[in-house]
C-alpha cells in the first residue's frame, strides 16, 4: 500500500510520501515515491506514486526518456500543469495496456495513480491527481489537497486545519500528521517518509526532508500530537450524568437531555 | 453507508452508531442502526447492524420471533456470549442465502455485518463482530474495539486513546469524537447519533442518548474538539527552517537534519 498527499497552497506547494512497497504482506520493500523533475529557473515538477509499481516505474522511465531525448512532448515542452498532466495521463495508459491482458489473467491489475504537481513559466503553481484511466483532477480552494493510496485514515485532519492560507510550514506539519495517523492504523503504509516543500516562483526545491522512522523531529512531532491529542481530548466537555462525579475537571457541561423527543432503541425484547 | 463501534472496557461496554442508510445517493433514509434485547436481571444484548438493510431487519425480525415464540434457541437461551453471537452469525447466513441468487444476477450483495454486545448473568460482558460469512472475532486489551461499516475515518482517534481503563464517559465521548471525524469525511454516514452506555453487572442501559445534528451537547462537542485540534497543532514543534522566522511561538525547536545519510528524491533530471 501507499500514502501520498499533496498539497496546494498561496504560497507553494507541499507534497509528502510514504516508502513502504509490498507485494504480499511478506515480500515488502523501501521504494522511494517521489520523484521531481526541474528545468532550472523555468519549471519544476514532483510526481507522486501509487499503484503498480511497476507501471509506475516503467512511467517514471518514459518521462525521464523523453526529457533526455529532447522529444516532441515532454515535461518540458507542456506549456501548462494541465498539459503536463494530459501527457502523464495517456503515458499512463499506455504502460497499462502492455500488460494489461497478461496481468488480468493472472488475478493482478497493471492500475497506477499519481499526483503530478508543480509550476510552470508565471503559471500558478498547481497540482492533479491522475487516475489509471489517463483522466486527472486539480484541487480547489475548499479542498486544497490531493491524496492517492490509503487516504481515509489522515484524511481528518487535512480536512480541519487546512486552507489556501495555511502556511508551508504548517501545511508540512499537517501532512506529517496525517501520515502518523495512517501508519498508526495501516503497516503497509511506511518510513521513511520524504517530504517537500515548494515556494512559488522559486521553480527549486525549498526544503526536502527524507525522514527515517527514528529521526528526531518525526519521533518529537509524534510524542508532541500524541500528547496534546490526550490532553485536548481530556478538556473536552463533560455529559450531564458526569456532573454528580466530583473531582472531574472538564471544561463545559452540556445538558445531554435529547431536545427533541426521547427515543429508545427501535427495538426493546424482554425473553 | 453506516458507522458503527462498540468498545468493551473493565468498567462496561459502550456502543455508538450512525442512522443514515443509503440505496445509491438519491435514495437516502433515516434508521436506527441499534437494537437492545434485555431479560431484566439477567441478560442485556446491543446489536448494531451494517450493510444490505433488508438482510438486517430480518435478522432482527428473526431474533426477536424467537424470543417471543420461546424457542429453543434464541437469545434467551444462549448460555455464553460467544454461542449468542454463532447463533446470529447463523441467522444472519440464513436470511442472505434466501435472496443471494436474486441479489447477485441483479448486481446486488445480501451482505451484512453485525456487532453483538453484553453480558449474560455472571459472565464478563464482551462484545463481537459478526461477519456476513457467519463467523465472528471479539476485542482484546491491545484492541478493545470493533467497528463495522465506514471504519477508517474514525480509526485513528480510538487508536490513541481507548484502553481497557478508559472510563465509560470517556469511551463514549471518543466513540462521539471517532463518528464526527468519519460524519465530516462522508456523507453517507450521519446523523442522528445513538450511544448506549452498559455498565457492568447492571443488566440495564445507563445511558441512551440519540443526538440529532443539532443537539447542544453535539455541537458542543464537535467545536470544543475543533478548536482544541487546532490548538494541539499550533503547539507541534517547528522545523529548523523556521528558526529563522521570529514572532512565531512554537513549543519546541528540533532539527530537522537527517540524522543518517542526505537523501534526494530518486530521480532528478534537468531538460
Amino acid at each position: 500500500m501507499t500514502y501520498c498527499v499533496a498539497i496546494a497552497l498561496d504560497e507553494g506547494l507541499v507534497f509528502a510520501s510514504d516508502s513502504r512497497t509490498n507485494a504480499g504482506v511478506d515480500q515488502v520493500s523501501t521504494y522511494s515515491k517521489m520523484h521531481s523533475f526541474e528545468v532550472e529557473g523555468e519549471r519544476l515538477f514532483v510526481l507522486l506514486t501509487a499503484g503498480n509499481l511497476a507501471t509506475s516505474q516503467a512511467v517514471i522511465n518514459r518521462l525521464k526518456r523523453d526529457l533526455d531525448d529532447g522529444a516532441e512532448e515532454s515535461l518540458a515542452t507542456a506549456r501548462h500543469m494541465s498539459e503536463a498532466a494530459e501527457y502523464l495521463g495517456r503515458l499512463n495508459r499506455e504502460e497499462q495496456e502492455k500488460h494489461q491482458e497478461a496481468l488480468t489473467k493472472a488475478g493482478f491489475t497493471p492500475d497506477a495513480s499519481f499526483i503530478l504537481g508543480g509550476q510552470i513559466d508565471d503559471e500558478e503553481p498547481a497540482v492533479f491527481m491522475i487516475y489509471p484511466q489517463g483522466n486527472f483532477i486539480t484541487t480547489s480552494p475548499h479542498t486544497p489537497f490531493l491524496q492517492i493510496g490509503e487516504s481515509k485514515y489522515g484524511k481528518p485532519i487535512l480536512d480541519r486545519i487546512l486552507m489556501p492560507s495555511t502556511s508551508l510550514a504548517d501545511a508540512a506539519r499537517c501532512a506529517l500528521v496525517s501520515m502518523d495517523s495512517t501508519m498508526r492504523s495501516n503497516v503497509t503504509v511506511g518510513p521513511p517518509i520524504e517530504m517537500l516543500v515548494y515556494r512559488k516562483d522559486s521553480f527549486a526545491q525549498d526544503h526536502y526532508l527524507c525522514l527515517e522512522a527514528d529521526h528526531p523531529y518525526l519521533l518529537e512531532l509524534k510524542r508532541a500530537w500524541d500528547e496534546k491529542i490526550r490532553e485536548a481530548f481530556c478538556e473536552l466537555p463533560a455529559f450531564a450524568w458526569e456532573a454528580a462525579q466530583s473531582g472531574r475537571r472538564r471544561g463545559t457541561q452540556v445538558s445531554t437531555k435529547p431536545h427533541r423527543k426521547k427515543r429508545k432503541p427501535a427495538t426493546k425484547a424482554r425473553g
